[in-house]
């Protein structure tokens, strides 16, 4: 399928496309063209579309997708969980470019579903080691200074099946718990001074209002650094899937902690250690003690595309795409490799480059079909190179389904179709 | 309604809240409470939604917002425009925060109705003084380099009603013909490149597939600076109504001559005075001459609340919040009147400074109930300082409807309600 007589297309940057694409006579006449999905519309033709006029506005007072996106979606893995009401979707990473995740993919986690509330209704309680206790409702909150801000949020068992070997074949399964949208919130330290802080108040408990209850013990000093008690993301009110009317943000930290449907936080001098800080969300080791609190998400990447949901379709120029974050600052680097970490290369990081937010990076590649063992590895600003999967497993065994930041590696075959492998 | 004992609020950064937001033993019982919409739900009370399995993950494989944000939406206004698909749909800026605007809520200006594209069919032409023309399908152009790009989009029309004198009673009709998204495309650049520039290109032309086949000339050097050849805003593909599945994304330039539904670019060495740039989308001065490519939007800045359908609900602590942006570079700088513009003081920015993107401002208030005459005034990075409308009238005169860019001012009445004025 290549052109052995193509010049090197990616020094000379010109002719990305190899093969077909130049405006030939022909093309212009209605030939068949390999690319065409239906002759009849291609120039100098004239579609339908552009015969008869379209749907007017106010149709869509509130806009979806095209229908041929219909395959942009969440997915679940059904075998993951016993029920629909505990389990988990995933954000279609390999269908998304750019570093904003729209509401309609961001990742879905629920312990007893989505609680449907009444924003009206809805109240924040901030009690325990204050001098005065707060009862606030949705529109007390909307009252306080407020703040925006863009960050990942990522689940603490995003890619928790891979801990011992490669299982699901998509970036979407194995790396899908993770989005990054723009908050808008009450920044928690003011919520705190509000209510008045005893001396002694050092660890609060955050509480859903969802009927798991979900509740979470935090430090009191990441809630007065940069904490949020958010209620819109980009732009418009949560969903509620994401904790409608009001959800806590917790930069850089693991997901479960992030409590959704928020109904109360209570102030206090010790963790509360609660079932989902103890049996759930922490790291069962080789020894059989656990790790204790294990907040913050290291720093991570992986190659969105090419991946099993979205092969290479085309020998010669192709832009590899993947996403990187850390829970502690900002990306400072992402390398690639393209025979499974042997040698590494520079990926060019694109766009913004947020704090604790995802980052987007591309590398360029002229493929002429053999056989790839992609990987990325990230580096934050603190210095810390996100490990392989092998190194992880030498400290942590493999009983976890928590905190695994290893390095993904992509086969891509010959075919241009792409395996979800490990190598050693 | 304001208790004179109150401490001043704003200095000591406590109390936010006047009034009845204590947590009480009386709320706690669930005695009345002014906030209160259903007392039934009230701690201690467990509503339903704590008390039963909500919906499970992947009923929404693609997500929507609460039902009670139904009232969260595009609006038109009937009477602008003779017909649905040549109109306008505007952006509800007083129901949004921070700087993303999400695709559903994007306001909408369609010259013939949304073209409904299939993209396997689509085809993007470039040709005229190239040395290779190209007809590109959408593979094709997924294949090039992309980049990812937060900017806003600004109908040349946006506040045109306002030219002579305050007429539309809220910032989603006076401007909302403005949203921000995260764009990601291929750099026109590299496509111009890809087709080789003969040496008298000076202009391109780009043309919409819709049925008005909406056409526009572009100086080459705009083109080769920053444009994008764009298919996703905010990860996804476009949305129909934004010209899925590819438009023209132009940095800071009047959105108009972001054409959507691209389907042509033609190279060339002048202007094609089009309709569009000639008896529309200019000015009409009051000598009857006209301004000639009036493509870069000015600073510009709104308070999105309180406005009329964002009431001012409580005396005491509160926050205006508002949007300013510049086609020329970043917002340096944002001041708000509260009487009319006599007198200014500093808001604050929040967040992101980007390039040719929304920015956010908030200003906190200690509001007694008197009369307010509220404006804010943008500055951006070249010192530009956003006019009164009657300096910009002095100099336009009344017969455009474009490129209004004037401060705008909203009059608070005693009762907290907001009208649309105008002051001399």
């Amino acid at each position: 399928m290549t052109d052995p007589t193509d010049p090197k297309l990616l020094a000379s940057r010109r002719g990305f496309l190899t093969g077909a694409a130049g405006l030939g006579g022909a093309a212009l006449l209605g030939a068949p063209n390999a690319l065409a999905g239906d002759p009849q519309n291609l120039p100098p033709n004239i579609p339908d579309w552009t015969r008869t006029l379209g749907d007017g506005v106010a149709v869509r007072a509130y806009g979806k997708p095209s229908k041929h996106e219909a395959n942009v979606i969440r997915r679940d893995v059904q075998w993951l969980t016993a029920s629909r009401e505990s389990s988990v979707s995933f954000t279609p990473l390999h269908d998304l470019d750019g570093i904003i995740t729209p509401n309609g993919l961001c990742f879905e986690r629920h312990h007893s579903g989505i609680a449907e509330i009444n924003p009206d209704d809805h109240r924040l309680i901030i009690h325990g080691l204050v001098d005065k206790p707060l009862m606030l409702s949705m529109e007390d909150l909307k009252r306080f200074p407020r703040v925006n801000r863009i960050h990942f949020l990522e689940c603490a068992a995003n890619s928790g099946m891979e801990w011992r070997g490669a299982q699901l074949n998509g970036c979407q399964f194995t790396h899908g718990m993770v989005h990054c949208v723009e908050y808008t919130g009450v920044p928690l330290r003011l919520l705190l001074q509000e209510a008045g802080l005893k001396t002694n108040a050092k660890w609060l408990m955050a509480e859903g209002a969802d009927s798991s209850a979900m509740n979470r013990s935090l430090p009191l000093q990441k809630a007065l650094d940069d904490c949020l008690v958010a209620y819109r993301m980009n732009g418009e009110m949560l969903r509620p899937e994401q904790g409608y009317p009001v959800r806590l943000v917790v930069p850089g930290w693991e997901g479960n902690i992030w409590v959704k449907w928020l109904r109360r936080i209570e102030v206090g001098d010790e963790p509360w250690y609660t079932r989902e800080e103890t049996s759930k969300y922490t790291d069962l080791l080789s020894d059989g003690r656990a790790r204790k609190f294990t907040f913050v998400m290291d720093a991570k990447s992986v190659i969105t595309a090419p991946t099993p949901q979205a092969p290479l379709k085309h020998k010669g120029f192709a832009v590899i795409s993947g996403l990187a974050w850390s829970g502690r600052g900002k990306i400072k680097r992402v390398d690639i490799s393209l025979d499974g970490g042997r040698n590494w290369r520079e990926a060019k990081i694109d766009g913004l480059v947020l704090d604790r937010a995802l980052t987007r990076f591309y590398f360029e590649l002229d493929w002429n079909g053999e056989d790839l063992l992609l990987q990325s590895r990230a580096m934050d600003d603190t210095g810390y190179v996100q490990p392989t999967k092998a190194d992880l497993r030498k400290f942590r065994g493999t009983n976890s389904i928590y905190h695994n930041n290893g390095i993904q590696t992509w086969h891509v075959l010959p075919s241009g179709e792409v395996e979800n492998v490990e190598v050693s």
